[in-house]
């Protein structure tokens, strides 16, 4: 899908991008394909979701049968508002999923040249070539000249970030020229210091979350965009009525105003992250980056190790552009760890 | 939002339309608002979704937890396609509701003259103006010169009927100008013998279905397009990713396999239409369309009567373009449909 040019960055193929190509992570089916003979159940660290999900609230009967109210969806707009720091709801456009904002943004503004800060999630590059804007990939930001210019921070997989005053002066930059700085901030629930969400609405700045990730609600399919008012209309006109499922509305909603889950599951997921990365360091591996969320190792040997795991009916992620990248979700418990790092040790005492 | 022509059909002003422009059922918020006196609990009879929901099925915790698998994507649309007699799944496309669908479909095909027949769901007029088609609402089939001609059928609110092999010689016609035939069958499982779902794959002929009317499920948001197998990836490929929640995939593939229950809410529906026609008939109300989800009165003093029933807390839906229409779903039980015929009768008798 990309081919390498002189200049090292990477240029989007536009032609011929199709769905399949894009390899994601959480896809069981597939490997149970591959791994015949692993043992069930497979255990699934190859997304960046909480394994810890927010319990879910009773779901009144009405939330399943009627259309989702306006009040309903005004009320899970404030939630984010106030969740995010927003300055106002009307800064917030809710959709059935950050995918879906990914899928849809790219429509919203006539095609020009879209930089994005790669590598990262795949689909960002994808859904810009397919909406007829000219992608690069690019390794910096620093001599970055598009209309459209996409970081995900912190970013998948590696959990680079890049500081808030940066985004904001760049974001500064492109609304000069009437562009847009898209800032996916689908991991940012964990690193909330490096949000720039507080400054939704600022001209050219425009922001993603995902409910799914950090909520461990990933099939309740809930994203938001955050951006000026007239963005936020576009967009809601673009996915039009009903968006978000009444089920979505009522569990999101309550989760995204539980202050006292959120600050307990930040810590819980920090110190389950030093935790694992104490355990792969002791198995010899190198933990490169992540965020508490995910965590990323390097390694010369990560095809094998990816089998390895495999066979043991444990699914992680690899990279078609970065063959000695192995990213890990956080094991749900004990038995689970330790099946990972068997594999792991047995891998490397070979 | 229309402008009658010189050749009596209407015109629909592409500029300025805007999502809130398009008055829809449902919204007991602004009932509320506009009937502040009224007694609740609110009945709401102003959309055509069954009073008598799909019971809900277990739904696992990996089904709000995980990202939807490709197995279960698979296996959604097997079931609609057995459900709805489509020869294979191929032909079947999936996405967060039939409203996603109808703001989806006008941009897979390059801007061109559409005509919907009218006056139906303004959601069509308004999604194919929006990506820039011309729109023209006609009164029939006969003289239609379009690109596109967009049916719905049995027509919203009328419940006018285009008998299947209309559609499928128009199918043909279109497809040999390189058109499509859209037809909306949003409300087609209750008169399935008008259905032409078991065409689908039909060059030019391309089918929505809705899954939330029937099975009385709303707030799920899932709604199918049938058609060739390369619109359908077209379409698979716009909406993206998991664009079904886990819970929707849950309980659709459970409820449209169970055709017990589907056979006994036909005949439910039914006979609770005729019923309640009967009664309407009883208070002197004329009906003068529909289907078994909803019954259209005609009647001159529609306006008062509207208000008279929002006064007692039953909001029923009118239409800008039809003054002497309102259209009733079905009451959910008797104290229900007395309260509604206690409002009828009393405004009568004034």
């Amino acid at each position: 899908m990309m081919a390498e040019s002189a200049a090292g960055s990477k240029r989007i193929v536009q032609d011929g991008i199709t769905q399949e190509e894009i390899i994601h992570g959480g896809d069981l089916d597939a490997a149970r394909a591959a791994f015949p003979g692993a043992p069930e159940p497979w255990v699934d660290l190859s997304t960046g979701i909480n394994p810890w999900p927010y319990p879910l609230p009773p779901i009144p009967a009405d939330a399943w049968a009627r259309l989702p109210g306006r009040a309903a969806e005004t009320a899970l707009r404030e939630a984010a508002a106030a969740c995010y720091s927003v300055p106002s709801p009307d800064r917030v456009a809710a959709a059935g999923g950050s995918q879906a904002l990914i899928q849809i943004l790219p429509r919203l503004r006539r095609p020009g040249m879209v930089a994005v800060l790669g590598p990262t999630y795949a689909e960002h590059a994808a859904g810009w070539a397919k909406a007829g804007h000219r992608v690069t990939e690019v390794e910096s930001l620093e001599r970055c000249d598009a209309d459209v210019v996409v970081v995900v921070n912190p970013n998948n997989p590696d959990g680079r970030i890049v500081p808030p005053e940066t985004l904001l002066a760049l974001a500064e930059r492109q609304a000069a020229r009437d562009g847009w700085l898209v800032v996916d901030e689908a991991f940012a629930e964990v690193t909330p210091e490096c949000s720039v969400t507080s400054e939704a609405g600022r001209p050219g700045l425009v922001i993603l979350r995902s409910f799914g990730k950090f909520f461990g609600l990933a099939g309740v399919r809930l994203g938001f965009l955050l951006g000026e008012p007239a963005l936020v209309q576009d967009l809601r006109a673009a996915v039009g009525p009903w968006a978000v499922s009444g089920p979505a509305l009522a569990v999101a909603t309550a989760a995204l105003s539980d202050s006292t889950w959120i600050a307990a599951t930040r810590r819980r997921l920090t110190e389950a992250a030093a935790r694992f990365d104490a355990r792969l360091a002791a198995a010899g591996l190198r933990v490169a980056g992540g965020t508490s969320l995910f965590r990323l190792i390097d390694d010369t040997q990560a095809a094998g190790l990816y089998n390895a795991l495999g066979r043991t009916g444990v699914l992680v992620r690899r990279f078609d552009y970065r063959r000695h990248w192995l990213r890990l979700g956080l094991p749900a418990d004990q038995p689970t760890e330790d099946r990972v790092m068997v594999a792991c040790e047995t891998f490397n005492n070979r």
